[in-house]
Formats: structure tokens, sequence, C-alpha cells
């Protein structure tokens, strides 16, 4: 669960063109545990072609609201931060979304933050960058930077989502106990003794071999009791084959 | 510019059901500095809805290749990496991409690593999840966890192109080609069976345990020999028992 809630991040879509990107940023918000979404002078209306890529996120299109001006949309909305691909023009001090979320999270835990996409065909124009107080590019190929709308919604989303769990927790396997995996050694050492594959001259240098291999999965408990299951069904099989020679 | 080529990346979708995803997926890998598609056992062809959507990663699509399996859009590729929503099954052990990708990238820097795309109404199925190495899930809200296919596509990506930019990798092994690895795994299971630690009751789950063991460690050639020549020494005393019965 997310340590600081999304609530109060609000994504606004500027003049979108295509009822199928709204519904897929919609889907993608959905994904990232955002729920807030306005529309700023759309060019399109949300249709069903938006709800079928939606999916899930048909929740997020119920309560989205639609505005005429991007100047309304922005009502209650304490930080704004613009989007852009393009450089040059007024798009100099643009910062990554990695770097961007941390500060974005930080205003959302008590005020409105609102991250604006522009329209899919010019992107944010001038103006509407006037009004934002942060600008963020998303990091692309430098012979590639024209990203579907809803791409973009997603991988800003993303970033938020990561940065409001703080770092992301490695998940960290509960290993088993260095006796238990002394133990184990040990009994498969016996098994490929018994059964020929060690020698005891051979046996040192082989079982290195085995530790080193092993040794960088992180074994857990219950792959160590799997390992002993081979090792004392072979020692069983090979003293069964014995006892009938 | 990358300091690490992707190229070397090779991103594999899995019985693709809609042109308009693999079209998106190609525009989403052009936009991140991926170029090398495969498509395995796809469900549908390459057509005008996926060069609409791919925009400036059409050429993404023009060298694209379909293979009839995904054993033989395998071919080739050192470190298989599965992407999955789910939970549950054979699927605990999954790590996000931020921390793989430089994993992947230290391997790619050698030799071809893929990451596998399920399809979009399953995911990747068990018998694909075989044949992976490392699992990789894309963190999401607890209450949204499928996400478009695209989508799922452009994060993995993005998170390569980003760790591409940053350190110089780690040194890392030579994999053993995934031939071989099959080839030890398909004598592992049958010394297990004759020896009876295997049924062919329990042999498909208690293999995915040894293949989800023996997966993370990046098995080198020498390995995959040693653990081929444990097999064989077991079989082979298996049958002399046998023998003297």
């Amino acid at each position: 669960m997310p340590s600081i809630p999304l609530d109060n991040i609000v994504i606004i879509l500027v003049a979108s063109k295509h009822p199928g990107n709204i519904g897929s940023a919609a889907r993608a918000m959905h994904n990232m545990g955002c729920s807030q979404l306005r529309l700023a002078a759309p060019r399109c209306g949300i249709d069903e072609d938006a709800y079928r890529l939606a999916k899930a996120g048909g929740a997020v299109l119920d309560s989205a609201r639609s505005y005429r001006s991007l100047s309304t949309a922005l009502s209650g909305i304490r930080l704004v931060v613009g989007t852009t691909a393009k450089t040059g023009g007024n798009r100099e001090k643009t910062f990554p979304p990695r770097l961007l979320a941390p500060r974005i999270l930080a205003h959302a835990a008590r005020q409105k933050a609102a991250i604006l996409f522009g329209p899919e065909d010019t992107g944010l124009v001038d103006g509407d960058l006037l009004r934002c107080q942060l600008l963020m590019r998303i990091p692309t190929s430098p012979v590639s930077r024209s990203m579907n709308l809803a791409q973009a919604v997603m991988l800003s989303c993303y970033e938020l989502l990561l940065a409001s769990r703080e770092r992301p927790p490695e998940r960290v396997p509960h290993l088993a106990p260095v006796g238990q995996i002394e133990a184990m050694y040990d009994q498969v050492e016996r098994s490929l003794l018994e059964i020929g594959f060690l020698t005891p001259k051979t046996a040192r240098h082989m079982m290195f071999g085995l530790r080193r291999l092993l040794g960088r999965t992180g074994l857990e408990e219950s792959e160590v009791a799997m390992l002993r299951g081979i090792a004392r069904q072979i020692s069983w099989y090979g003293r069964r084959g014995l006892r009938t020679e």
C-alpha cells in the first residue's frame, strides 16, 4: 500500500483529441493508484471507445470532470507541473519524473498538485507552459521523443507510485539458517561420494563448485529441504543397490 | 546517449492477439531506444493498425521477426526474463524492473537477453515461465494489476534506458545456452524419476522449484556440465543397482 496517498495528485489532459487515449490514460492511472482525472478543453468526449480501453479504470472515467479551459481546470490546484517532449523555447529547465516525483508528492501530502499533458498533435503550447511552476520531461531516445499520451501518463504515475512507497523495498528472501545449509552440503557430498560422482580426491574441488553455484541463489529453507530430499533419495537408492550386490 | 547499447535486448511478445498492441509496443520500444522485437506464436499479424499506432516505431515493426513457438523465438538468447502480473503458483520470486534492469543490462553487454510479455488475455502461462531464469513484476496498485501490454513494454524499456545511462555494468558470467540448460533439466528430471525422488505426478511441480532455484543463479556452461554429470551418474548408478537385483 502506498505510504503517501495519491488522492491529491490530479492528472489534467489538455485539449485531448482521441477518446481512446483518454481511456488508456485512465487505465494507466488506475494501475498506478491515481484516480483524479480532469479534462481541460477536450476536443472529444468520453465515449464507448474510452471505456473499452479503460478496462478497470472505468471508475476513473466515471469521476472525471471536463472544464472549458485550462484556467478553470486548475481550480483548487496549488502545484502545477507541465510535461513536454519538445526542447527550446521556454523549455530549458525540465526535470525527469524520477527527480520530480518526490517533490510533487511532498506537496501532495497537504495540497493538490496537477500534472498537465498536452494534446496528441502539439503537446502543451507556450500559453499552457506559462501556468506551470515546474516542467517535466520524460527521458527518451534522442531520435524518438514523441510519445503516446497514455504512455506519458503511465510513466509519470509509475514514478509517483514508486516514490509514494519511498524506494521500492527489495524483496529479501527469508534465508535458510547456515547450519541447515552446511548439513545439506554434508549430505549431498556423502551421497555424491556414495554413487561415485565424487572421489575423496575430487570432492573438495567439486563441492566448491556446487557451493559457489548454490551459494549465490540465497537458499531458502524449503529449497534446502528439497536438496536434502534429493540427496537422501540418492543414498537410499545407492544402499539398496549395494545390498543386492 | 546510452552508455550501454540496447541492441542485445530482445523484446518477445508471446501469442499476442491485437495488432494495435504490437504497434504500440513498437512505438514504446522506439521511444526508449530498443529495436529488437520478436513475435512468438502470434495470434494476429502486423497490419495497418499496427503501423498506424507504431508511428516512428514502424522501423521496429519492419525488422520484427515472427516465430512458430516460444522455443524457436528464444534462439540465440542467453538470459530469459519473464514478466508477470499474477501472483501465486510458481510466481513468488519476482523482481521489480528497477532492480532487474541493471542486471539485464550487465548481461546484454556481451550476450542477448530477452524479456517476455504474455498475451493480453492470460499473460505468460506456466509453460512459458518455465523457460525464464528471472521473473519481473511491475509495481502497481494492489487493486489494479492488469496492465495494457504496450504499457508493460514501455515501463520495462524505460527502466532499461535509464539504467543504460547509469553506471557501467558489473562483470557478468558467460551464461550457458538455453538449449544446454533445457537438456540438463530433462536429464535431471529423468534421473530423479529413475531413483523415485520424483513421480510422474509430482515431477512438474518439483522441477518448477528446481528451475526457480537454479534459474536465478545464472548458470554457466561448466555448471550445467557439472549438473549433467551428477544426473548421469545417478542414472548409471541406478541402472547398475537394478541390474543386480
